[in-house]
């Protein structure tokens, strides 16, 4: 019956509009979104930077589930469901720690960082603790990012590692650590969240400390741009190709973005007057400007790749109207805060754009709640909220009518 | 299937008693209240002294909608939905305030006051703006009150008006200004809220500070009244009349009602002894005791219209167990407060009156939970709760039959 | 089709595993527990040294029901829905007070303490005050401890009474007093609650206060028990004896436990060290350590009955994921306070001991919510969670069939 409200839902649908008002706001559909998208698809998770060695952990919120994503004895990166074998309690309690082994809090039933029971006190000897090993869940690394999909069958990650590694690697993720991280809980859908970052429409009337440094095109060749950013682009490209970094539009269809963009004239990092944030460059640069590769994937993260520092923003729905969105920052693992980089200086141009974008993905959220709300179009420089609201549709499409039914179509 | 449930309801009514308890407390016949009364009734928004100059607006919810209400440029009172028709946003974010133009805060799509999209950059040329227009929402003016109807079609208010402006139009609504606001939020079904307010059967026992002023009766001719109060009202008619200033009853019916009282002896106005709370009086008055003009209005409102002062009481729905109450005391325009009038002095008895009454209203919402609950019997001075009743069940029905089969049943 | 569903869900049941998902974080499933457990079961409501008095009250919340429990003039205990008859207000407003007569809050509606309607102030002359008594509700005091029952229909509490009438009235309940009570909201599931408390397996990591006094054993023959407490069994069955005190386990079934056990070696009482919290003890005791008399029973209530004090736990259902436990010690009604006990120090213990468990509880909640939550095993130690379970399931077949179906079944 929800299938079937979906499908008429998908019917209502209108190629270059806002989605019609029942996927912002209802909360059946809600639901189907944690279904359909967030325990299907590939996720952001985290950064390789975050755990470094074996046995540090972080956790996240899928919807109901928690997962611990943490670093072997091997140093491999691997992700569990965080919930124990015996009566189901938590695990790890924190945001972020480190472990030897992971035990619970609960009867202290002990598994190894690979997953295995390894010591269940008091059962009986006939026990066979190999049926309790926690339950696994998919991850791959790209580049330092930690990408998590508690499907059973996840899609394969490969045509998206292939394109990106190419713009991302020459910055050296790997050699990166964490600066500074925050949450904001959001009190809108998380289409909404996404939809607002997929655009600079709005960057004019609301974000003055970011357009300092941002250019406000999302393409080089964007039908709007001026003679300045003509010439910008020319010399950036130029550049670029002269260290051998890539820069134009990747294909990434529906699923991602990656390009190299520069930033405004004379500016060179996100930071108030755009001069750069993080004295220690990243990987062995020596030049500061190279612009920033933006890379965004669908459903949950964008990120920006500079010279000297590595933003990663990654959205998790926590209901029909609120959405958590993380921020890290990473700069070289050798810079030195205080004498290096200043903490404040380094975050505070996203902090305010993040608390901007709050604002106005919440009174957009109200908004839409009224039925007076009809889907509207799209100016031009929205073109990537089309590119977002036909990949959901074919999620909800293949939600209801299985994927099989897609292709067959195609 | 809810409308099924709701019909067998309206089968356990019984005049004279309190409602079934699904009315009072459930989720799903709170849904059905905000179509059936919310989206269908007029409903009382604010006074035009918020709203005096061109550009003026205020702002409400009414369930899901957020309305705003303002002055265009001809000086008419025009509402629309606070909904932008780009991609949904808020525009009007403040609960009253002041604009040239309507301009959404997302992406600076700007409205006339009388609706029409006339600017939306970065449109393409043959983007059709004419297209894009507010939706309106329904507004009349009666004596200084605007009232609001989100619904297509609504019904007529010719008969309200025509009752109601001979008792009202003499205190001058138009010569007047808010001298106090303030919205409190029961923690009780809005029909609890309403039903408080219909009875003074309550007043003994919980009113101190009204009841030094306000007659317990509704009626000139309250049966259960003593000989003081008939002195009083021959005493303060014989006055009304040679004031020209009606004051019997006036036949609205379920839908509204409107009669002047006089208060106790020597009292004039709402504060802690009867004395004038504000020394300009209204109008052009001279007499300082008028009584109140007492006027109540389905579903979400009641006034007090007194020689010195003006009180509108407004109720909105948030939830099946969350009500907002708005006050707004106006004295005239000229008054100067600290001069004329004491803001404290002049709200002091209602804002306490509210208070008693909010916690009334919510031990009766807890009350009404129970599995014990049964509908229990007016008492004769409850006799306004069986007109709420009525209208209210004339509503329900109308919302499950179709207001065809009620006229045809007449 | 809730019925159906949960038909379905008990066919998944497992022996000694803990219980399917649903029946721990479902909305749905957690009205059913209201209807199938709490309205139909008998519940531990408070001791009758909280209403010694006539005119002494407390009441309590069950699901959407509030309840008043109070001492009549003839020093009977009786307890009535705490709605009024009239239009449903509550009538007590607080946690407990005393009244000489219940009179409603809203129109003064005057109540006798046998619940009879005795005044209603300017109700017509034929109206009949004899049709709007207060609603009962069944009671039962059991060794001091008062039960209630919503139903039409209680079921028989002799069997009950019977068996732990011998353990308890030892310590004469009814001559003590409340020193201190306690109430802690836990964001979990009112089972897991339960659980929680019918298995002592967490203690050894969670609970470091409590284990200097509490033995972790729960049944004297206990097959993991070592020579150090067989030989204290020894000799405290023998003192027991001596005293006439019953202590082996009763046969309660599903329904309840009872059983003394002792407390460890050189330890009298649940205090930091172990030595008496009271200097007066219960009834006539010259004996300060009497182990304590364990008692449990379903649904929501687990005692502790010592030479020297009683603690009472009550469980009561807030939601899917919230619940109370409300604690109260009592002691000697002639103990002194800062003469013979101090309150910190008779209330230490539990009250760490309490939040070490709510922790627990709490994240076992978060961690059963997961997709990869599966019922697990039992350890021998929690053998008290099957009876749990088990007695759980029939009730909801009950609810599920009809109690007919389990009754001709066995
Ligand atoms: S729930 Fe994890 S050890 Fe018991
Ligand atoms: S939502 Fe209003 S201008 Fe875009
Ligand atoms: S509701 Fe109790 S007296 Fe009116
Ligand atoms: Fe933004
Ligand atoms: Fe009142
Ligand atoms: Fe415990």
């Amino acid at each position: 019956m929800l299938k079937q409200r979906i499908a008429g839902l998908l019917n209502e649908r209108r190629s270059g509009f806002s989605m019609p008002q029942a996927f912002y706001v209802d909360e059946e559909i809600f639901q189907a979104d944690l279904e359909a998208v967030f325990a299907s698809d590939w996720l952001f998770a985290c950064s390789v930077a975050e755990i470094k060695r074996p046995g540090d952990y972080v956790t996240m919120e899928i919807g109901r589930d928690s997962v611990v994503i943490l670093r072997d004895r091997d140093g491999e990166v691997k992700a569990y469901f965080n919930t124990c074998r015996h009566r189901g309690s938590r695990i790890c309690l924190k945001e972020s720690g480190r472990a030897n082994r992971l035990v619970c809090p609960y009867h202290q039933w002990v598994y190894e960082l690979d997953g295995r029971l390894i010591n269940a006190r008091q059962m009986p000897a006939d026990f066979d603790k190999s049926g309790y090993a926690l339950v696994p869940v998919h991850v791959e690394v790209i580049c330092g990012m930690v990408y998590v999909n508690v499907a059973e069958n996840p899609p394969s990650l490969a045509r998206f590692r292939d394109t990106v590694t190419p713009y991302i690697a020459p910055h050296q993720p790997d050699r990166t650590k964490v600066a500074f991280s925050s949450t904001i809980i959001e009190e809108a859908n998380w289409k909404l969240v996404i939809e607002n970052n997929r655009e600079c429409y709005h960057c004019a009337g609301n974000h003055p400390a970011l357009l300092v440094t941002l250019v406000e095109f999302a393409l080089p060749d964007d039908p709007a741009a001026n003679a300045t950013f003509k010439n910008l682009m020319d010399t950036s490209t130029a550049r670029w190709d002269r260290l051998a970094l890539p820069h134009k539009p990747a294909d990434g269809g529906v699923e991602f973005r990656c390009i190299r963009l520069p930033f405004n004239e004379d500016c060179v990092s996100f930071t108030r007057d755009g001069a750069p944030a993080c004295n220690k460059l990243l990987a062995d640069f020596t030049e500061p400007d190279l612009g920033s590769v933006r890379m965004f994937r669908v459903p949950n993260n964008w990120n920006h790749f500079l010279a000297d520092h590595i933003i990663h923003f990654r959205v998790l729905p926590l209901g029909p109207n609120r959405t958590a969105v993380k921020t890290t920052w990473l700069v070289h693992e050798d810079a030195v805060e205080g004498v290096d980089y200043d903490i404040n200086r380094l975050t505070e141009v996203w902090t305010e754009t993040n608390d901007e974008d709050r604002i106005l993905a919440e009174h957009n959220h109200q908004g839409i709640q009224s039925r007076a709300y009809r889907p509207g179009p799209f100016a031009p420089s929205e073109f990537m909220l089309k590119n977002f609201a036909e990949w959901y549709y074919g999620k909800m499409s293949d939600y209801v009518h299985g994927p099989a039914h897609r292709i067959a179509a195609e």
